[in-house]
């Protein structure tokens, strides 16, 4: 079994996390937390999101977290944009990448934004094209790419449709949201199967969810099939506030610990990222899912027990 | 990549789960638990341990549980046992099966039963004796298979040695206790390639906790190299009394619904497993950590989001 000597994480608990968060986060606390993993190792972090402030409050600080941040040139910062509007917000700010996104689904994109998915279709264009203008390189997103909270299992096929037509706007690389935690590896060798055969130059990142205890075995699986690009949420941070019962991302933490023990390399130093852990812990009301930052890492068990 | 078509599943929450417990925990709530997993498909329930009441308060009523139950007849119930005492209980209650055992290292076999690992094979040739003298099959267990709370790291070679011991005192199926949740994917196969090189014909049982995220990554890592027999534990109750942090079997249901979900068949209903879990949750304090007795099986979300 040969697995990548070495994966990019893109850590998304600053935007993915703070969004699905009901309670006001203070600009001052997304800062420090950007800040940590900032100096953790980690070299893509979306930072923000440029969407409407009324649909997520959270998020109407964008501009504001993005311009008091010390920004770590080693690192690439990108901000999540639904549309033109997203996108002139991010080119304006100086973001270093976007990531616009779209549902698989029609049911899950109209209550996220309201429209269909074919509707949807030009705000990825638009973002596209304004990227190029601004010179931002702009990745997409499929969420509900394994199921959708009101129409139930999402055949690969379907995702490698929408796959496809953002292809056709001009995106490289698709990241894919396991939005409601319906993943298993079965499925997601289906998938990443069905998006090779169609799309082979297409690139891939699979976003996971630890909802029903598969987020690991998930990330196993596409690494055993050669992905090397993964998503993943500082302390577990996350859900979505369209898909009830949806919580969880994997955990950074949880992620790279299992990685880096098995000589997959992830630049990411674990000590470091439970200090930034253990920063959103502090202004994150409830525990946490992340196991690592209850447990500590494997090595420390043994200094715990002494 | 071919997976075993079906699996055995040890039920391990009644023994393993309640054990952990500092609370009491009543004998007709451990009867109602067992009554409840004995209707699920479960072929193999841990039902209790004849182990010393001073140290295990809560499996002091053991002979109490066993002839409270009702008795499925196509379930195989087999109790935990240290020692000849123990053994000869469970052959006098009529036990099934027993299992018998022993820690990969001195440090956490000391702690466990007070005496080293050398010390604790005549135990367990005593109880494979006892076993055959009552007719009773005795199966094995080697805790801190992949780690130990003073010692850290346990290597393969360690475990090797200590199984090839019991095999001497006549086990031919052991169960390798991930007892400290330090167990990765790389971990897992090297233990079993290193298993299978040096004792060929000994069946494997694979004992995984979710301490720190890995339960069914490191579940499919044994899957995928033909294993086929997993305990797991209802609602994820367990632990170890003595091992700090150590928390969370594999949930039951966690396994069961991944499995399903990779047409592994279980033979378990996963409905009525959760029933079962919901029975443990009633008598347990504080939320039990299986993500499919929160979350709901992935076919749920759907109607629920509805």
């Amino acid at each position: 079994m040969t697995l990548p000597h070495s994966v990019r994480i893109r850590e998304v608990g600053p935007r993915d996390g703070i969004q699905s968060e009901s309670a006001p986060v203070s600009t001052e606390d997304k800062i420090r937390l950007i800040d940590a993993l900032s100096e953790t190792g980690l070299r893509y972090i979306e930072a923000v999101s440029f969407v409407s402030p009324k649909a997520i409050p959270n998020m109407a600080d964008a501009r504001q977290v993005w311009d008091g941040i010390k920004r770590n040139p080693e690192v690439f910062y990108s901000a999540l944009v639904p549309n033109r509007k997203g996108a002139e917000l991010a080119a304006e700010a100086g973001l270093d990448g976007m990531q616009v996104f779209i549902a698989a689904t029609d049911s899950y994109n109209l209550s996220n934004v309201g429209k269909t998915v074919r509707d949807s279709m030009s705000d990825v264009e638009e973002v596209v094209a304004t990227g190029a203008q601004a010179g931002i390189p702009v990745e997409g997103t499929i969420s509900t790419a394994f199921g959708d909270p009101y129409e139930g299992d999402v055949d690969a096929a379907r995702v490698v449709d929408v796959a496809r037509r953002m292809v056709g706007c001009g995106i490289t690389t698709i990241s894919y949201g396991d939005t409601t935690g319906m993943a298993t590896p079965r499925r997601v060798r289906d998938l990443i199967d069905s998006l090779r055969r169609n799309l082979p130059d297409l690139e891939l990142n699979m976003h996971f969810h630890d909802t029903r205890g598969t987020g690991l075995a998930n990330v196993l699986t596409a690494l055993e099939l050669g992905v090397d690009y993964f998503d993943a949420s500082v302390g577990g941070m996350g859900g979505s506030p369209y898909a009830r019962g949806a919580t969880g991302n994997v955990a950074t933490e949880d992620l790279v610990h299992m990685l880096e023990d098995m000589d997959v390399s992830t630049g990411v130093n674990l000590e470091s990222l439970l200090e930034a852990a253990r920063v959103a812990q502090g202004f994150i009301a409830g525990e946490l899912p992340s196991k690592v930052l209850k447990a500590g890492p494997r090595w420390r068990l043994s200094k715990a027990a002494g």
